[in-house]
């Protein structure tokens, strides 16, 4: 079972948490719990890292940012033994949770369930904090990044073999598209590791991208579930699961989208081989995640247009780059967008099925939606937009592809 | 050097801090530095525990409250390094700082220097969090109790075989009483280590009697000095010391009080064998601290009334512990007093003259103010009174010894 940060933001919502850990316990099960921080702390421990430094150490920002979810640990586990459940909180280096030296980023490179596993046979919940670990053999603590919490919990519940990882959030589970746009929004029932793989990338914050992929290569059955359920009458959420074993197949299972946008185009960029190196070396070199590139032949037909998205927060550091490199690049001009927006439809089952991005360029052209560029994969399509037409577009693919709910 | 949660309260703060530690780098010292939690963070995460559970798990409690000492010690290495200081944070389980299991408040059992040692020989600052340690086998963390850093300052002092350990607080040093009370106190420039352990314990709140215990024990040379003073001006602040090292003794140091006490009077208990053990071990195996009993016969000869003071904190469950033994102890009322205060006035060179307290008593009489216990040791000697005559009491004192400074 994993709480996020609006599930534990007060004593008063830990005890309900409590709640769901006795439901489960009273059914037989031996339960790993993972906590992540009570919602707000974190940030309140980020801000002041930067205000101590703006380019602060990053293995002394783990050290600080690690605490928050210690206090929700201790605290759900005063609150299950005084309800006469056994338990003990468990922190990363106690387990311990060993990860690489990466830190703020850090990956899991193993988990020693011997501790959580005797603790089980004296009848104890285990109670751990989310986010982090512990780098040996420096033995200093370590985080997995934003939204880490999910990924400590699939990473246990594969450890110590869990039947399932329960994952509750403050939705009831992974929705069609988000709800807030589009009221006719349907939970599914069951999403593929691919798909919600994909739909973490794209812009869905149900769960962290990280966490999903150790779910599908650990095979980790993962559910999304409400921790604002009635703790005696649960829904049973979303399972993420195995293609195989979904029999109602969708072409679409969702549609996504991602704000976090911003577009970069470079006009009449010199046709020449290497070019593409010139521009996209050093944004990788500073580690800016280039997406969506598109080139166009100009008027001219030894000049080339080159467009490329890059994520909103490194824009300015990405315009900075290349303009620095204006001479060694050769371009006539720079245009910048940040008012953009990714809109993506996701399925397994378009694999298997043609025309389907196709159907969807006719759609939003008749609606006058502008695209402004265009990737696909096998089981994805995203299209670049205008931020205005966010939710019409939204709207108009949910409906395309059967998505919307009956009335 | 250790630095109290005041002056570590905001980032600000910190950065202050950080100019003492590079202070003494300059002029060559190796540091190690201990820091407690930002001021009010101890108080919220106590009082999330007691919302939690009145009898919270006190293993849970040491690993929630000891998270607070672990933010500002990330801090505090962030801002030296960007200082250009090498430096690194140090959790209590780090280094280790082991100790016994009483959780919540425990005893240093043993310090590991070696990595402390290996990062000065870096050239690196270590800066530890305070207040906490590690138990072993069980591999939990434990707390020190409340004032628990100055503690593992003294206690590291010792470990790492320190020249001296500096504990900065928002004072400059140890007075003769408190100068809130008493304009005229004076700054001591030095204490001995008995001397300061009879201050602590009697109500002077500068520093927590284990640490003043431990360094006596360990001959650390502790000074109490000032976080707010010009990190390039400091004063020297007070020496704690070997009392063969203090040249011009006084036999009277300085006048303490303590609020925290209650006064308890059983009237007419019989006068037998036994009496004495029915009332106070009850209490001892309840962890009530008694001090200041007196007996005096009373009108009839069988029987006598008993007084004694416990802890403010403790008053009602001491009271309500000798009302279910009424029958077994036979007294014929009790009677209690929350108003009260005790004063006491400290000197080692009470040892080598007589009369220092009787002389108190008279002029403590000649102002009007009723005695209603005295104890005494050999460096000290105390008197329970209404508290109302508080500062009367206590400036009356400070004059009678000459403690007052020159006007």
């Amino acid at each position: 079972m994993k709480f996020g940060g609006t599930s534990v933001a007060n004593i008063e919502r830990i005890r309900n948490v409590a709640r769901h850990v006795k439901r489960e316990r009273d059914a037989g099960a031996e339960i790993a719990v993972v906590v992540s921080a009570m919602s707000g702390k974190t940030n309140e421990l980020v801000a002041w890292c930067a205000e101590a430094a703006p380019l602060y150490d990053p293995a002394e920002y783990d050290a600080i940012v690690a605490s928050g979810e210690l206090v929700t640990a201790g605290l759900l586990a005063i609150i299950l033994k005084d309800s006469g459940i056994p338990a003990r909180s468990w922190q990363g280096w106690q387990i311990p949770i060993l990860t690489d030296d990466a830190h703020g980023v850090a990956r899991i490179a193993g988990i020693d369930s011997a501790g959580l596993l005797a603790g089980f046979s004296r009848g104890e919940v285990a109670v751990v904090a989310g986010f982090q670990g512990l780098h040996q053999p420096t033995n200093r603590v370590t985080t997995l990044g934003r939204g880490g919490s999910d990924t400590s919990a699939v990473a246990l519940a594969a450890a110590i073999k869990a039947d399932r990882c329960d994952i509750y959030t403050d939705v009831d589970g992974v929705y069609t598209t988000d709800p807030r746009i589009v009221p006719k929004a349907r939970r599914l029932e069951k999403v593929a590791f691919e798909e919600m793989l994909e739909m973490a990338s794209l812009g869905a914050k149900v769960l962290q991208v990280r966490s999903v992929e150790l779910a599908m290569m650990r095979k980790v059955k993962t559910y999304v579930r409400s921790s604002f359920d009635d703790p005696l009458k649960p829904n049973p959420g979303t399972l993420i699961c195995d293609e195989e074993d979904i029999v109602e197949q969708q072409i679409v299972t969702g549609i996504a989208y991602s704000t976090d946008e911003a577009q970069i185009t470079l006009r009449r960029v010199a046709d020449k081989p290497g070019v593409a190196a010139a521009i996209f070396v050093p944004l990788a070199e500073a580690n800016i995640n280039v997406d969506m590139i598109i080139q166009v032949v100009s008027d001219d037909t030894t000049t080339t247009d080159i467009t490329f998205t890059v994520p909103s927060a490194e824009f300015l550091r990405a315009k900075t780059i290349l303009e620095e490199r204006r001479g060694a690049i050769g371009y006539s001009s720079l245009q910048g967008a940040e008012d953009v927006v990714k809109v993506s439809a996701i399925g397994v089952g378009m694999r298997s099925h043609a025309g389907v991005a196709a159907k969807a360029f006719k759609a939003l052209a008749e609606k006058g939606i502008n695209i402004r560029a265009i990737t696909t994969s096998e089981i994805k399509f995203s299209v670049l937009i205008d931020a205005a037409y966010t939710e019409l577009a939204v709207r108009t693919l949910h409906s395309l592809y059967g998505l919307d709910a009956a009335a």
